[in-house]
Protein backbone atom coordinates (compact mmCIF):
# COMPACT_ATOMS: atom_id res chain seq x y z
CA UNK A 1 0.00 0.00 0.00
CA UNK A 2 2.68 2.63 1.07
CA UNK A 3 4.78 2.17 -2.31
CA UNK A 4 1.64 2.63 -4.05
CA UNK A 5 1.04 6.20 -2.08
CA UNK A 6 4.65 6.94 -2.85
CA UNK A 7 4.03 6.06 -6.52
CA UNK A 8 0.65 8.81 -6.55
CA UNK A 9 2.36 10.86 -4.83
CA UNK A 10 5.57 11.55 -7.04
CA UNK A 11 3.22 11.17 -9.79
CA UNK A 12 1.69 14.63 -8.67
CA UNK A 13 4.66 16.13 -7.47
CA UNK A 14 6.51 15.52 -11.39
CA UNK A 15 3.47 17.45 -13.12
CA UNK A 16 4.39 20.51 -10.58
CA UNK A 17 7.74 20.09 -11.76
CA UNK A 18 7.05 20.49 -15.12
CA UNK A 19 5.09 23.86 -14.58
CA UNK A 20 7.79 25.08 -12.35
CA UNK A 21 10.44 23.95 -15.53
CA UNK A 22 8.60 26.11 -17.40
CA UNK A 23 8.65 28.97 -15.13
CA UNK A 24 12.51 28.94 -14.61
CA UNK A 25 12.99 28.78 -18.13
CA UNK A 26 10.67 31.85 -18.65
CA UNK A 27 12.22 33.74 -16.25
CA UNK A 28 15.61 32.52 -17.47
CA UNK A 29 17.13 31.84 -14.06
CA UNK A 30 19.14 28.40 -14.31
CA UNK A 31 17.98 26.59 -10.70
CA UNK A 32 20.59 24.22 -8.73
CA UNK A 33 19.29 21.50 -6.16
CA UNK A 34 22.15 21.31 -3.62
CA UNK A 35 21.50 18.28 -1.38
CA UNK A 36 23.00 15.93 1.25
CA UNK A 37 23.60 14.70 4.58
CA UNK A 38 22.76 17.17 7.62
CA UNK A 39 25.81 19.16 8.87
CA UNK A 40 27.94 18.18 5.85
CA UNK A 41 28.62 22.30 4.95
CA UNK A 42 26.01 23.10 2.48
CA UNK A 43 25.15 26.39 4.00
CA UNK A 44 29.08 27.31 4.58
CA UNK A 45 29.68 25.90 0.86
CA UNK A 46 27.18 27.90 0.09
CA UNK A 47 28.21 31.79 1.84
CA UNK A 48 31.21 31.08 0.01
CA UNK A 49 30.08 30.51 -3.30
CA UNK A 50 28.07 33.41 -2.92
CA UNK A 51 30.45 36.09 -1.94
CA UNK A 52 32.60 35.00 -5.44
CA UNK A 53 29.48 35.15 -7.65
CA UNK A 54 27.97 38.01 -6.95
CA UNK A 55 27.52 40.55 -8.09
CA UNK A 56 28.75 39.38 -10.99
CA UNK A 57 25.62 36.90 -11.10
CA UNK A 58 22.94 37.58 -9.23
CA UNK A 59 21.56 34.78 -7.16
CA UNK A 60 18.71 33.88 -5.11
CA UNK A 61 18.45 31.16 -2.49
CA UNK A 62 15.97 28.92 -1.15
CA UNK A 63 16.51 27.25 2.22
CA UNK A 64 15.05 24.14 3.41
CA UNK A 65 14.69 23.28 7.04
CA UNK A 66 11.99 21.60 9.11
CA UNK A 67 12.52 24.15 11.86
CA UNK A 68 14.71 27.44 12.38
CA UNK A 69 15.99 29.94 10.41
CA UNK A 70 19.44 29.89 11.31
CA UNK A 71 20.86 29.12 7.54
CA UNK A 72 18.68 31.98 6.22
CA UNK A 73 20.33 34.49 8.55
CA UNK A 74 23.98 32.96 7.96
CA UNK A 75 23.15 33.02 3.94
CA UNK A 76 21.06 37.11 4.00
CA UNK A 77 24.44 38.35 4.75
CA UNK A 78 26.19 37.76 1.95
CA UNK A 79 23.25 40.07 0.44
CA UNK A 80 21.97 37.47 -1.64
CA UNK A 81 17.81 37.45 -1.96
CA UNK A 82 17.07 34.90 0.49
CA UNK A 83 13.64 32.82 1.42
CA UNK A 84 13.65 30.41 3.94
CA UNK A 85 11.25 27.11 3.89
CA UNK A 86 10.27 25.61 6.73
CA UNK A 87 8.39 21.92 6.62
CA UNK A 88 7.21 21.84 9.70
CA UNK A 89 4.10 23.91 8.96
CA UNK A 90 3.68 21.18 5.63
CA UNK A 91 3.83 17.81 7.91
CA UNK A 92 7.32 18.30 8.87
CA UNK A 93 7.84 16.80 5.47
CA UNK A 94 12.06 15.70 4.79
CA UNK A 95 12.19 17.04 1.34
CA UNK A 96 10.92 19.68 -0.52
CA UNK A 97 8.60 19.25 -2.69
CA UNK A 98 8.10 21.14 -6.45
CA UNK A 99 5.15 22.55 -5.24
CA UNK A 100 6.54 24.60 -1.99
CA UNK A 101 9.43 25.49 -4.32
CA UNK A 102 6.61 26.69 -7.12
CA UNK A 103 5.09 28.60 -4.06
CA UNK A 104 8.48 30.56 -1.99
CA UNK A 105 9.93 30.80 -6.15
CA UNK A 106 7.12 33.29 -7.11
CA UNK A 107 7.73 35.93 -4.57
CA UNK A 108 11.36 36.27 -4.98
CA UNK A 109 11.12 37.62 -8.17
CA UNK A 110 12.93 35.13 -10.30
CA UNK A 111 13.30 37.23 -13.41
CA UNK A 112 15.72 40.03 -11.09
CA UNK A 113 17.75 36.75 -11.12
CA UNK A 114 20.51 34.46 -12.48
CA UNK A 115 21.25 31.78 -10.62
CA UNK A 116 18.43 30.12 -7.79
CA UNK A 117 19.99 27.53 -5.37
CA UNK A 118 17.54 25.39 -3.40
CA UNK A 119 19.67 24.51 -0.30
CA UNK A 120 17.60 21.23 0.03
CA UNK A 121 17.04 19.62 3.76
CA UNK A 122 19.64 17.55 5.16
CA UNK A 123 18.57 13.86 3.82
CA UNK A 124 20.32 11.48 1.41
CA UNK A 125 17.10 9.70 0.82
CA UNK A 126 13.86 11.28 -0.10
CA UNK A 127 15.14 14.84 -1.63
CA UNK A 128 16.83 12.52 -4.75
CA UNK A 129 13.16 11.58 -5.46
CA UNK A 130 11.27 14.96 -6.08
CA UNK A 131 11.91 16.59 -8.77
CA UNK A 132 11.85 20.54 -8.81
CA UNK A 133 12.13 21.19 -11.39
CA UNK A 134 15.63 22.08 -11.40
CA UNK A 135 18.72 22.62 -14.09
CA UNK A 136 21.41 20.57 -12.03
CA UNK A 137 21.93 19.16 -9.09
CA UNK A 138 24.79 19.01 -6.80
CA UNK A 139 25.22 16.70 -3.49
CA UNK A 140 27.36 17.33 -0.98
CA UNK A 141 29.31 14.62 1.24
CA UNK A 142 31.78 15.18 3.86
CA UNK A 143 35.07 13.56 4.61
CA UNK A 144 33.32 12.97 8.38
CA UNK A 145 30.58 10.66 7.08
CA UNK A 146 32.40 7.88 5.99
CA UNK A 147 33.54 6.37 1.85
CA UNK A 148 30.51 3.90 1.57
CA UNK A 149 27.69 6.64 1.18
CA UNK A 150 27.85 6.72 -2.34
CA UNK A 151 26.75 2.43 -2.27
CA UNK A 152 24.45 2.87 0.57
CA UNK A 153 22.12 6.12 -0.86
CA UNK A 154 22.70 5.46 -4.63
CA UNK A 155 19.79 6.87 -6.03
CA UNK A 156 21.12 10.57 -4.38
CA UNK A 157 24.68 9.96 -6.01
CA UNK A 158 22.51 9.17 -9.44
CA UNK A 159 20.75 11.98 -9.72
CA UNK A 160 23.23 14.09 -9.41
CA UNK A 161 25.13 16.15 -11.69
CA UNK A 162 28.12 16.76 -9.64
CA UNK A 163 29.10 16.15 -6.28
CA UNK A 164 31.54 18.20 -3.56
CA UNK A 165 33.55 16.28 -1.16
CA UNK A 166 33.58 18.47 1.40
CA UNK A 167 35.94 19.23 4.99
CA UNK A 168 38.86 18.57 3.12
CA UNK A 169 40.89 20.37 5.98
CA UNK A 170 39.81 17.23 8.27
CA UNK A 171 41.47 14.53 6.48
CA UNK A 172 44.61 14.61 8.24
CA UNK A 173 42.39 13.73 11.42
CA UNK A 174 40.69 10.75 9.69
CA UNK A 175 40.58 7.37 8.73
CA UNK A 176 39.50 8.47 5.70
CA UNK A 177 40.48 7.49 1.98
CA UNK A 178 39.16 10.30 -0.30
CA UNK A 179 40.26 7.86 -3.41
CA UNK A 180 37.57 5.09 -2.36
CA UNK A 181 34.61 6.91 -1.57
CA UNK A 182 35.65 9.12 -5.00
CA UNK A 183 35.64 5.94 -6.38
CA UNK A 184 32.42 4.82 -5.19
CA UNK A 185 30.91 7.91 -6.47
CA UNK A 186 31.86 6.99 -9.77
CA UNK A 187 30.67 3.33 -9.45
CA UNK A 188 27.01 4.86 -9.13
CA UNK A 189 27.33 7.56 -11.23
CA UNK A 190 30.11 7.14 -14.04
CA UNK A 191 31.92 10.37 -15.08
CA UNK A 192 30.35 12.23 -12.52
CA UNK A 193 32.54 15.26 -12.01
CA UNK A 194 33.64 15.27 -8.24
CA UNK A 195 34.85 18.71 -6.46
CA UNK A 196 37.03 18.00 -3.40
CA UNK A 197 37.70 20.99 -1.27
CA UNK A 198 37.15 22.52 2.13
CA UNK A 199 34.48 25.16 2.29
CA UNK A 200 35.89 26.20 5.29
CA UNK A 201 39.14 27.23 4.35
CA UNK A 202 38.55 28.19 0.69
CA UNK A 203 40.88 24.92 -1.03
CA UNK A 204 39.83 23.18 -3.77
CA UNK A 205 37.29 25.95 -4.44
CA UNK A 206 37.85 27.29 -7.75
CA UNK A 207 36.88 24.32 -10.24
CA UNK A 208 33.50 24.59 -8.94
CA UNK A 209 33.17 28.00 -9.26
CA UNK A 210 33.79 27.42 -12.83
CA UNK A 211 31.72 24.71 -13.05
CA UNK A 212 28.77 26.98 -11.51
CA UNK A 213 29.70 29.56 -13.72
CA UNK A 214 29.68 28.07 -17.01
CA UNK A 215 26.37 25.72 -16.48
CA UNK A 216 24.41 29.27 -16.03
CA UNK A 217 25.84 30.56 -18.45
CA UNK A 218 24.87 27.71 -20.33
CA UNK A 219 21.49 28.45 -19.61
CA UNK A 220 20.76 32.27 -19.51
CA UNK A 221 23.98 33.51 -21.63
CA UNK A 222 24.54 35.67 -18.82
CA UNK B 1 -3.59 15.62 0.28
CA UNK B 2 0.31 14.43 1.21
CA UNK B 3 -0.71 15.22 5.01
CA UNK B 4 -3.78 12.55 5.31
CA UNK B 5 -1.73 10.44 3.02
CA UNK B 6 1.22 10.23 5.70
CA UNK B 7 -1.40 9.98 8.35
CA UNK B 8 -2.90 6.74 7.66
CA UNK B 9 0.37 5.26 6.80
CA UNK B 10 1.47 6.59 10.40
CA UNK B 11 -1.90 5.06 11.76
CA UNK B 12 -1.16 1.80 10.17
CA UNK B 13 2.24 1.60 11.43
CA UNK B 14 0.92 2.32 15.24
CA UNK B 15 -1.42 -0.64 14.70
CA UNK B 16 1.83 -3.03 13.75
CA UNK B 17 3.56 -1.33 16.61
CA UNK B 18 1.65 -2.29 18.92
CA UNK B 19 2.04 -5.87 17.67
CA UNK B 20 5.35 -5.57 18.02
CA UNK B 21 5.45 -4.33 21.72
CA UNK B 22 3.47 -7.35 22.53
CA UNK B 23 5.78 -9.71 20.46
CA UNK B 24 8.83 -8.37 22.48
CA UNK B 25 7.65 -8.50 25.96
CA UNK B 26 6.44 -11.90 25.05
CA UNK B 27 10.11 -12.84 24.16
CA UNK B 28 11.29 -10.70 27.40
CA UNK B 29 13.98 -8.81 25.11
CA UNK B 30 14.38 -5.22 25.37
CA UNK B 31 14.89 -2.92 21.80
CA UNK B 32 16.67 -0.13 21.51
CA UNK B 33 15.73 2.07 18.03
CA UNK B 34 19.25 3.65 17.52
CA UNK B 35 19.23 6.72 14.68
CA UNK B 36 21.29 9.35 13.25
CA UNK B 37 22.37 11.66 10.17
CA UNK B 38 24.11 9.18 7.98
CA UNK B 39 28.03 9.02 8.78
CA UNK B 40 27.17 9.97 12.72
CA UNK B 41 29.34 6.90 13.60
CA UNK B 42 26.04 4.37 14.66
CA UNK B 43 27.84 0.98 13.29
CA UNK B 44 31.09 1.76 15.44
CA UNK B 45 29.38 2.60 18.64
CA UNK B 46 27.15 -0.52 18.20
CA UNK B 47 30.60 -2.23 17.37
CA UNK B 48 32.01 -1.19 20.63
CA UNK B 49 28.72 -1.75 22.64
CA UNK B 50 28.78 -5.16 21.16
CA UNK B 51 32.27 -6.22 22.09
CA UNK B 52 31.52 -4.69 25.97
CA UNK B 53 28.32 -6.37 26.32
CA UNK B 54 28.56 -9.59 25.02
CA UNK B 55 28.59 -12.64 25.82
CA UNK B 56 27.09 -11.33 29.19
CA UNK B 57 23.91 -9.67 27.92
CA UNK B 58 23.08 -11.58 24.28
CA UNK B 59 22.37 -8.91 21.93
CA UNK B 60 20.99 -9.28 18.43
CA UNK B 61 21.01 -6.35 15.35
CA UNK B 62 18.84 -5.71 12.85
CA UNK B 63 20.66 -3.39 10.80
CA UNK B 64 18.67 -0.91 7.99
CA UNK B 65 20.52 0.72 4.94
CA UNK B 66 18.54 1.17 1.35
CA UNK B 67 21.34 -0.61 0.37
CA UNK B 68 24.81 -2.43 0.63
CA UNK B 69 25.60 -4.88 3.62
CA UNK B 70 28.51 -2.74 4.64
CA UNK B 71 27.37 -2.68 8.31
CA UNK B 72 26.27 -6.19 8.76
CA UNK B 73 29.41 -7.20 7.73
CA UNK B 74 31.25 -5.41 10.13
CA UNK B 75 28.82 -6.30 13.12
CA UNK B 76 28.71 -9.66 12.27
CA UNK B 77 32.68 -9.60 13.42
CA UNK B 78 31.36 -9.27 17.26
CA UNK B 79 29.45 -12.54 17.01
CA UNK B 80 26.08 -11.37 17.28
CA UNK B 81 23.15 -12.30 16.11
CA UNK B 82 22.95 -9.58 12.73
CA UNK B 83 20.24 -9.45 9.90
CA UNK B 84 20.40 -7.04 7.57
CA UNK B 85 17.19 -5.00 6.20
CA UNK B 86 18.01 -3.50 2.72
CA UNK B 87 14.64 -1.21 1.77
CA UNK B 88 15.64 -0.89 -1.71
CA UNK B 89 13.58 -3.87 -2.19
CA UNK B 90 10.02 -2.12 -0.24
CA UNK B 91 10.30 1.23 -2.53
CA UNK B 92 13.98 2.62 -1.14
CA UNK B 93 12.52 3.47 2.19
CA UNK B 94 14.02 6.25 4.15
CA UNK B 95 13.45 4.76 7.49
CA UNK B 96 12.69 1.13 9.13
CA UNK B 97 8.45 0.82 9.62
CA UNK B 98 7.10 -1.80 12.33
CA UNK B 99 6.28 -4.30 9.55
CA UNK B 100 9.97 -4.70 8.42
CA UNK B 101 11.03 -4.93 12.08
CA UNK B 102 8.08 -8.34 12.77
CA UNK B 103 9.46 -9.05 9.38
CA UNK B 104 12.79 -9.15 10.32
CA UNK B 105 12.55 -10.08 14.33
CA UNK B 106 10.83 -12.95 14.31
CA UNK B 107 13.44 -15.26 12.38
CA UNK B 108 16.37 -13.61 14.40
CA UNK B 109 15.09 -15.66 17.35
CA UNK B 110 14.12 -12.88 19.90
CA UNK B 111 13.57 -15.16 22.84
CA UNK B 112 17.52 -16.63 22.88
CA UNK B 113 18.14 -12.82 23.06
CA UNK B 114 18.49 -10.14 26.09
CA UNK B 115 19.10 -6.67 23.88
CA UNK B 116 17.65 -6.42 20.45
CA UNK B 117 19.69 -3.25 18.73
CA UNK B 118 17.70 -1.85 15.50
CA UNK B 119 20.36 0.46 13.55
CA UNK B 120 18.17 2.92 11.39
CA UNK B 121 18.67 4.27 8.12
CA UNK B 122 20.59 7.42 8.17
CA UNK B 123 18.07 10.25 8.64
CA UNK B 124 17.24 12.74 11.09
CA UNK B 125 13.71 13.32 9.78
CA UNK B 126 11.18 10.30 9.07
CA UNK B 127 12.49 7.62 11.15
CA UNK B 128 11.71 9.79 14.33
CA UNK B 129 7.95 9.21 13.12
CA UNK B 130 7.71 5.78 13.04
CA UNK B 131 7.22 3.52 15.96
CA UNK B 132 8.58 0.14 15.70
CA UNK B 133 7.58 -0.74 19.08
CA UNK B 134 10.88 -0.33 20.70
CA UNK B 135 11.27 -0.17 24.57
CA UNK B 136 13.85 3.23 24.22
CA UNK B 137 15.39 5.27 21.27
CA UNK B 138 18.89 6.62 21.23
CA UNK B 139 20.29 9.75 19.04
CA UNK B 140 23.18 9.70 17.22
CA UNK B 141 24.99 13.05 16.68
CA UNK B 142 28.40 13.67 15.42
CA UNK B 143 30.34 16.70 16.62
CA UNK B 144 31.31 17.55 12.98
CA UNK B 145 27.43 17.57 12.44
CA UNK B 146 27.28 21.53 13.74
CA UNK B 147 25.60 22.36 17.01
CA UNK B 148 22.27 23.51 15.10
CA UNK B 149 20.80 20.18 14.50
CA UNK B 150 18.86 19.95 17.68
CA UNK B 151 16.94 22.48 16.63
CA UNK B 152 16.27 21.61 13.00
CA UNK B 153 15.32 18.72 13.15
CA UNK B 154 13.70 18.72 16.93
CA UNK B 155 11.51 15.86 17.06
CA UNK B 156 14.43 13.23 16.95
CA UNK B 157 15.57 14.66 19.73
CA UNK B 158 11.97 15.22 21.32
CA UNK B 159 11.38 11.12 20.71
CA UNK B 160 14.96 10.20 21.61
CA UNK B 161 15.41 8.87 25.92
CA UNK B 162 18.83 9.34 25.19
CA UNK B 163 21.64 11.00 22.95
CA UNK B 164 25.34 10.09 21.92
CA UNK B 165 27.69 13.36 20.99
CA UNK B 166 30.07 10.86 19.05
CA UNK B 167 33.62 11.78 17.64
CA UNK B 168 34.60 13.82 20.56
CA UNK B 169 38.22 13.03 19.24
CA UNK B 170 37.63 15.32 16.29
CA UNK B 171 36.88 18.55 18.89
CA UNK B 172 40.36 19.88 18.37
CA UNK B 173 40.16 20.28 14.87
CA UNK B 174 36.62 21.53 14.84
CA UNK B 175 35.05 24.91 15.29
CA UNK B 176 32.00 23.33 17.36
CA UNK B 177 30.71 24.59 20.78
CA UNK B 178 29.82 21.01 22.54
CA UNK B 179 28.85 22.79 25.62
CA UNK B 180 25.84 24.74 22.58
CA UNK B 181 25.13 21.29 20.65
CA UNK B 182 23.97 19.97 24.42
CA UNK B 183 22.52 22.81 25.91
CA UNK B 184 20.52 23.07 22.47
CA UNK B 185 19.02 18.89 23.21
CA UNK B 186 17.81 19.81 26.41
CA UNK B 187 16.17 23.43 25.28
CA UNK B 188 14.17 20.40 22.79
CA UNK B 189 14.36 17.97 25.62
CA UNK B 190 15.11 19.11 28.56
CA UNK B 191 16.65 16.38 31.04
CA UNK B 192 17.55 13.81 28.41
CA UNK B 193 20.77 12.27 29.35
CA UNK B 194 23.49 12.98 26.92
CA UNK B 195 26.59 11.29 26.71
CA UNK B 196 29.50 12.90 25.50
CA UNK B 197 32.01 9.92 23.42
CA UNK B 198 34.35 8.86 20.99
CA UNK B 199 33.44 5.20 19.80
CA UNK B 200 36.65 5.50 17.76
CA UNK B 201 38.96 5.88 20.82
CA UNK B 202 36.46 4.63 23.49
CA UNK B 203 36.98 8.16 25.42
CA UNK B 204 33.86 8.50 27.86
CA UNK B 205 32.02 5.21 26.62
CA UNK B 206 31.34 3.92 30.15
CA UNK B 207 28.51 5.99 30.98
CA UNK B 208 26.76 4.69 27.55
CA UNK B 209 27.27 1.03 28.53
CA UNK B 210 26.06 1.45 32.06
CA UNK B 211 22.98 3.00 30.88
CA UNK B 212 22.55 0.47 28.45
CA UNK B 213 22.96 -2.39 31.25
CA UNK B 214 20.54 -0.73 33.90
CA UNK B 215 17.47 -0.61 31.11
CA UNK B 216 18.04 -4.29 29.74
CA UNK B 217 18.02 -5.21 32.98
CA UNK B 218 15.32 -3.05 34.34
CA UNK B 219 12.78 -5.34 31.60
CA UNK B 220 14.55 -8.78 31.65
CA UNK B 221 15.74 -8.85 34.51
CA UNK B 222 19.30 -10.29 33.59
Amino acid sequence: MEINIQKRVLEANETQADINRRFFRDNNVFVLNMMSSPGSGKTQTLCRTLSQLMPGIRVGVLVGDVCTTNDAERLEVTGAKVSQINTDQFGGDCHLAANLIFDFAKPLGCDELDLLIVENIGNLVCPAEFDIGEDARAVVLSVTEGEDKPLKYPLMFQVADVAILNKTDLLPYLDFDARLAVENMKKVHPHMPVFEMSAMTGDGFEPWIDWLKLKVFEKTGR
